[in-house]
């Protein structure tokens, strides 16, 4: 069984945290002065770990084992949401480094390595999962050139003026690469509420956002008669209400929904609301779910528009489809978890992660490690030493399994 | 038939809509140079009528008639809104100074006449029905000392700025007035959509205002199952759709309520809604009425309370009592309609006016006349020439009926 350490993974992500610290979690978004000094130690722990490392031209910290001819990437990212938790993406790319230093270690004559990576801006500070975009080669130079932070501040100049401008953004090899793992933490309470170890991402959702738009009319709401009214806002009400049981309805098993954007204009007690906007969110890990809930979002916008003298319009401002973790991988995931007695569940991944874009090229897979109550994106987000220990030896388990299957598969001609 | 001059009171309704001159409406907030430009040419226009007239400590115009032992007051208030119609308001001060001018030439030995009073920020820039308030003495030192408006500006210095705040406030003397009468425009829809002429006013409605809190749990709307969120914003939906079919069923003939407030937090796509707040406003001009629809909204809380883990907790801002108008007056009013052959419906106000406040103290009634489209509050309102003057000639012939009533009421030892 690899050896790997599993208390200096807690002491590098205690160091690493120690980057923009705040209370007890992160304020590590991308490309500030805390994210680019915790890159900067980052590219050192793994040269020390045994890998040739640098710092690409979008800000990807990418180590790589010398000597060998192909290699499984192992990777997540280190920069954080404004006031984030300290093991969000920090974990995956710990975890990497110390299963990184171990292989070189126990394999050294192997000819299969272990690469790492922390993909840069996977929060979006600029332009989310640029880092991962950009290595798989989907980013194109508009984009790049485009993209500002919400100060407005321009991603090229940042880039620039960080000294990552001029250096070329590194590029996956696919004829390197047998395999992308990611371990992350939950950011959700099911391996918690259920008292499990070890989650095996089955798919990552495919998420769509709608913009709806209602528009009736300001009146007296105190002259105004109930029933000549175009009431924006009452109209909203009840579509939330109608749209939630019809998408109850066709949902399956893990599909999730939300209506967290609501605005009322012009907002006063004493005027009948003339617009509201609701942003409709749903996710789901089938592409034939995501078309089922658009089926019924389209059906209650044509049931409403026009009633009560309220017009409704919806429109599409965010889509992203799921992708679907390697068979083989969550296997090999599962066995691990099963060799070291680790509690298990498949379950798909509710948030975005780098290995959705890892995935359209090589194949896939990611662990989740529970997160306490359920917490992400807040510096309350923890995981317990325990669990931290655990999935590390049950992650390094599936690494050393994959190897082991690649070489074989290799054989002695390749 | 008491000759009254319409072309007059068209002639200075435009000329007072000079004054804060918006487009086709006016911006005149209390205490600003347009509304005391316009008080000193209205206190010029009461004195060229005929009128003592002076301008009181917290702005009040008000003109008395010499040499009566008692009077009928007739007023309204010539303050706006920001950005409000031309007639709000000024219609019925206008209709007063012309009718108390004609008045004083047609009975100049009467031992009753007519007084006329623009009251001060009716529409609260600075403290609602502000003018009819001091007038009648419902407004103590502390609320006066206390007041500012939405800049943080106070109303105290305001006045002393504008050499006002040594004049002592003109009050209400019960023992001169036999009625107060205030003639308006509708603000709403009815009579134009029923092609009315006149509203003679039943009652100004009295108004609730509560804010209700929706207290549940962020989570990452993503990662977290639907069974398991506690989410404010889809409580706030289900419980205004619930409400109003209470209400609905509570509501008397005439009752409105809005819900013109809404604000969900963190407005993020991506996260459920932790906290909602939602503005309930309920107005009819019966208090059982409005007791019906507090016990509705009681009941609805108690109902909603920490279903799904979210509380809800309800909270009085804002209570105004019905105000009863005068039976007789009303009658005369009607009778006045009748006689000038003006088509008529009785309706309560379910906006407040400086008449709730008087309707306290003196016998106090109303009269409405048309609003174009039911716009008021913006410049588009308007009401049209034929209706301007036709009110005008029904209230006129209202006051005279109502002066010959009280004359032969004191009788010829009084």
């Amino acid at each position: 069984m690899l050896a790997i350490d599993d208390d200096r993974i807690l002491a590098d992500l205690r160091t690493l945290a120690g980057f923009g610290k705040l209370g007890t979690g992160v304020d590590r978004t991308s490309f500030t002065e805390a994210d680019m000094a915790a890159r900067q130690w980052l590219c050192g722990r793994m040269a020390e770990a045994g890998l040739e490392a640098a710092i690409d031209g979008v800000g990807n910290v990418y180590g790589r084992t010398a000597g060998v001819r192909a290699a499984v990437l192992l990777g997540s990212h280190t920069d954080s949401v404004p006031g984030g938790g300290w093991l969000d993406g920090a974990l995956g790319v710990i975890y990497g480094v110390e299963i990184a230093r171990a292989c070189r270690l126990a394999r050294a004559s192997a000819t299969i390595g272990v690469d790492v990576v922390s993909f840069a801006d996977e929060e979006g500070t600029f332009l989310p999962l640029l880092g991962s975009r950009s290595f798989c080669g989907e980013l194109s130079d508009e984009e790049l050139t485009g993209a500002r932070n919400s100060a407005g501040a321009a991603l090229s100049k940042r880039l620039a003026d960080l000294g990552l401008g001029a250096r070329p953004p590194a590029r996956l090899d696919p004829s390197r690469y047998r395999a992308y793992l990611e371990a992350h933490i939950e950011q959700g309470p099911r391996l918690v509420s259920e008292g499990i170890d070890i989650g095996v991402v089955t798919g990552i959702v495919g998420v769509r956002r709608y913009r709806v738009a209602f528009r009736g009319r300001a009146d007296h709401a105190g002259t105004t008669p109930m029933a000549m009214r175009r009431d924006a806002a009452f109209a909203l009400f009840n579509f939330a209400v109608r749209l939630a049981e019809r998408f109850r309805a066709a949902a399956g098993p893990d599909s999730v929904w939300n209506f967290g954007v609501v605005t009322v204009k012009p907002g006063a007690g004493n005027v009948v609301p003339s617009e509201a906007e609701l942003v409709v969110e749903f996710r789901d890990q089938h592409e034939a779910t995501i078309r089922r809930f658009e089926q019924e979002l389209h059906a209650v916008e044509h049931e409403f528009d026009g009633a009560q003298g309220v017009s409704v319009a919806k429109n599409l401002i965010g889509s992203l489809p799921p992708a679907m973790m390697d068979a083989d991988l969550r296997e090999t995931l599962a066995a691990a978890a099963d060799e070291l007695a680790a509690s298990r569940i498949a379950m798909p991944s509710g948030a975005g992660h780098d290995a959705m874009i890892l995935a359209r090229h090589i194949p896939s897979a990611m662990l989740f490690v529970p997160s306490v109550g359920g917490r992400s994106h807040d510096i309350s987000e923890d995981t317990s030493e325990i669990d931290i220990r655990r999935g590390a030896h049950v992650f390094a388990r599936a690494v050393e399994l994959l190897l082991a299957r690649f070489e074989r598969q290799r054989g002695p001609n390749s």
